[in-house]
């Protein structure tokens, strides 16, 4: 075992056993009492005849009869300039997996909350009863008129990429995969302070990423679209790389983009002098073996919720000098409600079509960016930071 | 010209020239000012680390593993138990016939605060890209799990028939389509009232409906299954008849059960000796002449909107005893609102899966006992009738 760097003791002390509340229990109270965590709130109220003339008939009909001959000012006249759907197939719910659609109800509405909470977005929750990629990409294009963006929201690798990558195609309103993209701009603005914190050039370091999912994925492919040349991706068949027989799919194409070396083999292989390693996978993925195989001052990035791929006591002890999770109770969350709510606010606002991977790349600066002096606990800035959705939004043109 | 009874006097002189307010500049004006009408608001705030964990993870996955065992709580721990889709293809929208989706958005945007601000409903506009009816069943069924009722909206005929017809076979949660349903319960109703002003027997009444589209047709089927023999349903071909030659789909269904006594020809055959006529047709269809030549007392409900079929004036006039028509600034408005709103409440509360014949009989005739003591301008309930979505609530079981 490595000897603690000063960070790293430092932040071990941090590191407590997260205060024993149960959250599932309070949940489930929470929800049975509420019946749901969302509902509709009319703008103006029906007080009068007046208010129901104009907000309904007759008065309405001007209305619609202008977007009928002016469909470009449904922006300025109805709730879709406004309004994000948060569409799941309940194909993998949270760590939960398939859990199909009512399952993913509870999650939905949490996320409406959030987009309502922090960007006073009105987002509303479509869970599919289909689990079908043709099929949904369908269904979404059909409800697509009332929205004025689309969320989608733990749906499975691989049909994750060609729902997103059709929708993107064929729909005039932007649509993030937020288990992809949310993810990966947050742990880019994780990085990019982490290299501070360890006095490293970022665009040097060696990174592997444990998982290629979803979000596994779509990391590696920002951090290679940043500049960061040397990303080698792990699955459970090992390293992907080109020459890997079986090869096939959205795993080829990351081949393709990554693993410049061309490491073959195990996890082992990967995290030789790896400056970072980045969990996206499961409980006990990463060991503390593979972390004292790094390179000096490793950084940990261990994603998984709720028990990450290495607690951060262990990945200390093995010699991390920076480590990041998914968990609110510890340093360093990497929360994707850091970047989502901001992105969808500036796209709304300024009726961007498309996020494209520029305004990812900005929005994981601008996160970076909030935390002014990064240290090994605060690389990644809290959600509470003031000034956070509307700086994320300022970046989405 | 009849010289006008007491009852019809007594009418004429309340029906007076509308005020001039400009409603379409008024709604135009507020859609703007508000961006539409309706917003989502969260049932609880996520004000600290607590509400985050509880509202959504880790808390959440408690709740979702809960609901993927057991799929029955959906409705006592999401928000599906008090949530509506308002669902429109934008080919019947208002008198404005086929605006697609844009212009359908208004009109649904509206409905769903009716909904709230009368019901407590949360009721959420879905307008599709797609008017082909396989396809909107598709779609309605992919994301009817979040929902806890559909209410299909301005759909044209005949699709509107195969689309509520397969929805309410296919689903398990309430699907009524209310240009049908909501306008036949509330004209039953108003009926039921009517035939007491004029001190006849309602079975006994020759009823003629001029349009026999969605409201037409679900008015015809009701008034026959409360017990009117003597409907006849007159279209753009005239009288429907099994006769008539090249009488398709649903009209050969309507043929079979209307029209007992085969009148055939035009409108002037039907009104003769008729008591009650129903217009859901369109400006102008009805004529002075066609009420003096019904029988004694003659009911007119003149429903186009927002120009009826015939000025009720003019009704007044050719010797009606009850005129009614759909517009709030005339006596006796015909408003789906009185019944949708309890409806849905009732249907939502009692986990309903079905709106039944039996149910819209009892709906109807709840509506019509909250008149007290009918007269000819006071045959339907208005829409501030205290106790109104409770009372229509309480007859769907």
């Amino acid at each position: 075992m490595r000897v603690l760097t000063r960070t790293a003791v430092h932040s071990a002390k941090k590191v407590k056993t997260p205060a024993k509340i149960d959250y599932a229990k309070l949940s489930l109270a929470l929800h049975k009492k509420l019946r749901g965590k969302i509902a509709l709130a009319p703008k103006a109220h029906l007080k009068n005849r007046t208010d129901w003339s104009t907000m309904y008939t007759p008065g309405v009909a001007a209305v619609s009869s202008h977007l009928a001959k002016n469909p470009k000012d449904v922006r300025e006249y109805t709730l879709k300039r406004n309004t994000v759907a948060v569409v799941s197939d309940g194909s993998a719910v949270l760590g939960l997996g398939n859990i199909g659609a009512y399952g993913a109800i509870p999650v939905m509405e949490g996320k409406c909350v959030i987009f309502k909470e922090m960007a006073d977005i009105d987002a509303f929750p479509i869970v599919l009863d289909t689990q079908d990629p043709e099929e949904v990409i369908r269904v979404v294009k059909a409800i697509a008129p009332v929205f004025g963006g689309i969320n989608l929201e733990d749906f499975a690798a691989p049909h994750c990429f060609v729902i997103e990558d059709r929708l993107k195609k064929e729909l005039s309103i932007p649509v993030m995969h937020d288990d992809q993209h949310g993810t990966a701009i947050v742990v880019l603005a994780g990085l990019i302070n982490a290299a501070k914190v360890v006095k490293k050039d970022i665009k040097a370091l060696k990174v592997v990423i444990v998982g290629a999912g979803a979000a596994g994925s779509a990391i590696a492919l920002l951090l290679v679209k940043f500049g960061i040349k040397d990303v080698v991706l792990v699955d459970r068949s090992g390293i992907i790389d080109l020459d890997r027989a079986g090869l096939t799919g959205y795993k080829k194409e990351l081949a393709r983009v990554t693993n410049p070396r061309h490491v073959t083999g195990e996890l082992e292989n990967a995290v030789k002098d790896a400056d970072v390693i980045v969990g996206v996978s499961g409980p006990g993925k990463i060991a503390r073996a593979h972390v004292e195989a790094m390179a000096k001052d490793p950084i940990v990035f261990a994603l998984a919720n709720p028990i990450p791929e290495i607690m951060p006591l262990d990945a200390l002890h093995a010699g991390a000098a920076v480590v990041a999770t998914g968990r609110s109770d510890f340093p360093n969350q990497v929360n994707n409600s850091l970047a989502f709510p901001g992105i969808f606010r500036g796209a709304l606002d300024r009726n961007v079509r498309e996020i494209t991977d520029d305004m990812k790349l900005a929005a994981a600066k601008k996160i970076a960016s909030l935390v002014k002096k990064p240290t090994a606990d605060n690389v990644i800035p809290k959600i509470e930071t003031p000034g956070l959705v509307k700086a994320v939004a300022s970046v989405i043109r």
